[in-house]
């Protein structure tokens, strides 16, 4: 009967209503298998910078660093659009992810039965996808120096740095390998090493690993023939590890072979802190405040946050079985609706999956 | 009864294939429409470096110079994969790209009726699909300096650089504003301006240029969420433009709208100089030599080089045309193959098509 402390960000627009979703969640787990689950709040995003002047305060951070495992909503909304970058909500997701080095992002693809007429895809091709998009969180494109306006020969100019240390890509390399090995023990590591001279680098680590990992399959993919393979044939892949700006295109257009961007969960690791959760959508300031925006992604990212923080494998699946039931049952939230399926709100959604557990 | 003189850049692997299939079309439009191409051939890519020791040897470059438009194949293949950055077959092809300032890469994806069934997306959302991403391309992460190892801190890292100067910038977005002008009138520009500077300048310069075109709609849209609307709804779009890592990696994913990688067509484009034509696959080492490739692609790319560069309408209408006519004939490369249509080879291919002009 164990104690934990959950740091709650809920963020901006639907990260209120579906983080507030996921705690109901948490909490009927903690009822059902007896644990004590604190819940502490920060602010980040346009909301902090609202209230705190800055996307990410001292004490927000504070509080996630103390806690056992952070659960995030989602940031950003065109109020803070025309800001300058140190004042933009997104500002603030990058820096909790940097400050608390949640270097491997872990996006599970997962077909759902239920959800199969939801996709663009024809049926065929997304059946019993099974795959986890290992995305680098805090290098790459994302935080590499210069990011800055210049002159040059008298005429402006901008620059941005595909930045990494082998070390970095070296353990969310490993980390890929290491999840492959409890799995399909397939690795593919995705890469523009024809062109890059940074996905160069990524090649040499990619293989140096592999040799650690003999019972371990790695293949080398070029990221615009993984961006088509994605949807070309999705069954092919067990472990897909890359860069930051490469994992954020391809998980994202990964979430259509589930129907939707409003089921996909993450887990953010690091390698001594906690790690946090959230799901891989926006904050979707348009369906904000409106109980219609889809909370499976956070609940999803909830029942992560109990396998891998907690070790609480039973209470995930739980989580993860109830979430079947209700799709199975027909419960669907506007973003995935179906002719002849049940259309509910976020609110009543959340009650039904607690209904399940 | 003009005369044209074409260089011819066959390339590595199925690129010698898939020209060879252009070149013959071409001839039987020069044939029927009384023109006159000149064909002239030159090495880039592997063989290049074979034979002359560099992946593109300055006569290759000073022909296609002095020509009227460019048809290249395509580069690569793994005998190269492991040369120093300077010897490898892709260098030769972002070489001539840059040389020719070849900044606009036209990527037109369009819906064939007869080829729905081998889409992975469903009919209903591909059905009427007609949009054109124009891809920047000779800036960006793709040719930016710094590109290289450093050690920093005692530490092994490497760097790439995306660079754009603001005038690239807007030249790119100008192509895209004329080109949906005569289209259906909106332009999607596709950017990462939550996070990138280089995406915030562009956003900006997107915002000032689409002043000049009144009656042209903008739309800004995140790369990731256009990763995903792609294949969610490709009908929203019209004429996408972006930077040069996304187009590429956002054109492949879009080939599975039309079921093939073997059917994009492209069309690289300068503001002085002649023009360059290519398939957007690449050279698919696997295939090569098997007289199974699909030469679609690089026939459509010589359409698109009578439209753009020799004005000549009709002349293109009568290549597409005939593409359709054997498509819905039932006549498919092995890429393209469904049950119930007759799988033919290049040759086959060339020849169906040839006799329907
Ligand atoms: C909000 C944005 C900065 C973020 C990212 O690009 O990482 C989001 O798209 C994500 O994928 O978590
Ligand atoms: C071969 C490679 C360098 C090239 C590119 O990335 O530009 C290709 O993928 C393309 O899209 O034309």
């Amino acid at each position: 009967m164990g104690e934990y402390r959950i740091a709650v960000l809920p963020g901006d627009g639907i990260g209120k209503e579906v983080t507030k979703g996921a705690v109901e969640i948490l909490k009927a787990i903690g009822d059902r298998f007896h644990h004590q689950f604190h819940f502490s709040y920060g602010l980040i995003g346009g909301e902090a910078i609202d209230q705190e002047g800055t996307p990410l305060p001292d004490q927000t951070l504070e509080m996630c660093k103390k806690s056992d495992a952070v659960l995030l909503g989602a940031v950003g909304g065109p109020k803070w659009d025309r800001n300058p970058p140190h004042l933009r909500p997104e500002k603030g997701l990058l820096q909790i992810r940097k400050e608390m080095n949640l270097f491997a992002n872990l996006r599970p693809v997962k077909f759902y039965e239920s959800l199969v007429d939801s996709s663009p895809l024809k049926p065929t091709v997304i059946q019993n996808v099974d795959f986890m998009i290992v995305r680098e969180l805090t290098g790459g494109l994302y935080f590499g120096k210069p990011s800055e306006r210049r002159v040059e020969q008298g005429e402006e100019a901008v620059v941005d740095t595909l930045f990494y240390k082998r070390e970095e890509i070296k353990r969310i390399i490993e980390a890929a390998f290491m999840l492959a090995k409890r799995r399909k023990k397939k690795v593919t590591s995705v890469d523009k090493a024809n062109v890059l001279e940074s996905s160069r680098m990524w090649r040499e680590v990619a293989e140096e690993v592999a040799k650690r990992f003999p019972d371990v399959e790695l293949e080398h993919m070029l990221v615009d023939n993984a961006a088509m393979q994605l949807i070309r044939n999705p069954k092919q892949f067990d472990v897909i590890v890359t860069e930051n700006m490469f994992g954020d295109i391809l998980s994202d257009e990964a979430s259509m072979l589930t129907g939707s961007l409003g089921m996909l969960p993450s887990a953010s690791l690091s390698m001594t802190g906690p790690a946090l959760y959230e799901p891989i959508h926006g904050s979707a300031p348009d369906l904000a405040g409106q109980n219609k925006a889809n909370p499976i992604a956070t609940i999803l990212s909830a029942a992560m946050m109990l396998r891998f923080s907690f070790g609480m494998n039973e209470e995930a699946d739980a989580i993860e079985k109830a979430v079947e039931q209700v799709l199975a049952a027909g419960y669907r939230t506007a973003d995935v609706a179906q002719a002849g399926k049940r259309v509910v709100s976020t609110s009543e959604m959340v009650s039904e999956i607690k209904a399940a557990i």
